[in-house]
């Protein structure tokens, strides 16, 4: 319990990149705010199981480790927000190049909250000049899917020695008339969360996400 | 511990009536992240103290009656945004009349934490017609000060009987020509809390706020 409070004070102080959108609480099993009969414990296509600290296993179900004393946390995704980008006439590179968007470890320090403390974790995303600006207002409306971005061009400015070379995912091609602009990333939690090697940590495999009720719009607030 | 876990639950669950600025951890006195170097225990300029549900004291410090396993939340007040207002030329009707803002139980229900439960509390804002888009443009822009309107026009829509009759503050007059705006209002985390009647629990007295030191314009979305 007290690891919760501190996870949901953590989110709460840095809600760039850990925009919660329920937390199921302990001896629950269904986001019965964003998706009413859904169950946290088959309903993600594939888990990663943690051992104080140490990826120990990946399952397509948690029916057999579960624990009534587990709290769950949904975070939006940035997956969310890339439909609204699309609409907007903004490609997105890492989806042209069928791979996965490239994410740094960045200086950023978040704001720490109990045993959770660490840098913010960004993805990156190529715009060109003339859709800067669009992107800006686009993501701007989505809070809970990380919302606007951190940064804008200069990866340096954020600490990023090598454009290139992301900590997570793929390198993209950044083409001339382009910027990086940079969104905070989900990574941020689970590596904050993992940095504290707890007994028991779960979370989604990489991609494969929880899929609400809920629509994109439903959480624009404009 | 397991109180506080569920009464951020709750925030958290309620943006809209509580939009947290800041946690202040038990065994801390400290608004580090919105007004550094100040001291929660001093720094309102009139405390209720409420035993059992029920209100036992008004005093101007914490200090004799501080324990070190209170945590303390800071939410976003509705007087941030009423500047935006008063500058995109909506007057303010209880400012006007040099009285309190009427407040309304609503049938509006939140979403429950734990043993945190109960009806929204709204504040009402009589706009003229010309100017009810602007409102909700400008205070959507500062979710973190209860953001958009939760209702615009018929009071009995969301469950209020006597719009002349509020629950809390003043009754206003609403002109011919104008509506009724609601806002979420931060008296619901007050009565929500109240209702289940805690051992001890500590706010403002109404209308003697926490100034942090941030700017409105901090809090802006966009």
């Amino acid at each position: 319990m007290a690891l919760a409070f501190d996870f949901l004070l953590f989110c709460q102080r840095n809600p760039r990149p850990c925009p919660i959108l329920e937390v199921i609480e302990a001896g629950e099993v269904e986001p019965r705010l964003t998706a009413p009969g859904a169950d946290i414990r088959t309903d993600i296509p594939y888990y990663r199981v943690y051992e104080n600290g140490e990826l120990t296993g990946e399952v397509d179900s948690l029916k057999e480790i579960w624990r009534d004393d587990l709290v769950s946390f949904l975070l939006g995704c940035s997956f969310s927000f890339e439909s609204a980008l699309s609409e907007a006439g903004i490609s997105l590179r890492h989806q042209e190049m069928n791979c996965n968007v490239p994410m740094y470890v960045t200086n950023i320090a978040t704001n720490s909250a109990g045993v959770f403390s660490g840098p913010m974790v960004v993805s990156m995303r190529p715009v060109r000049h003339d859709k800067i600006v669009r992107a800006v207002q686009v993501t701007s409306r989505f809070p809970a899917t990380h919302g606007a971005p951190v940064h804008i061009g200069d990866p340096s400015v954020i600490g990023i020695e090598n454009i290139d070379r992301p900590d997570f995912g793929d390198g993209v091609e950044i083409r001339p008339g382009e910027e990086p602009v940079f969104w905070a990333c989900g990574v941020t939690p689970q590596a904050v969360a993992l940095n504290c090697k707890p007994p028991l940590m779960i979370t989604h495999a990489p991609g494969h996400m929880f899929v609400t009720a809920q629509r994109d719009a439903d959480y624009a607030v404009l």
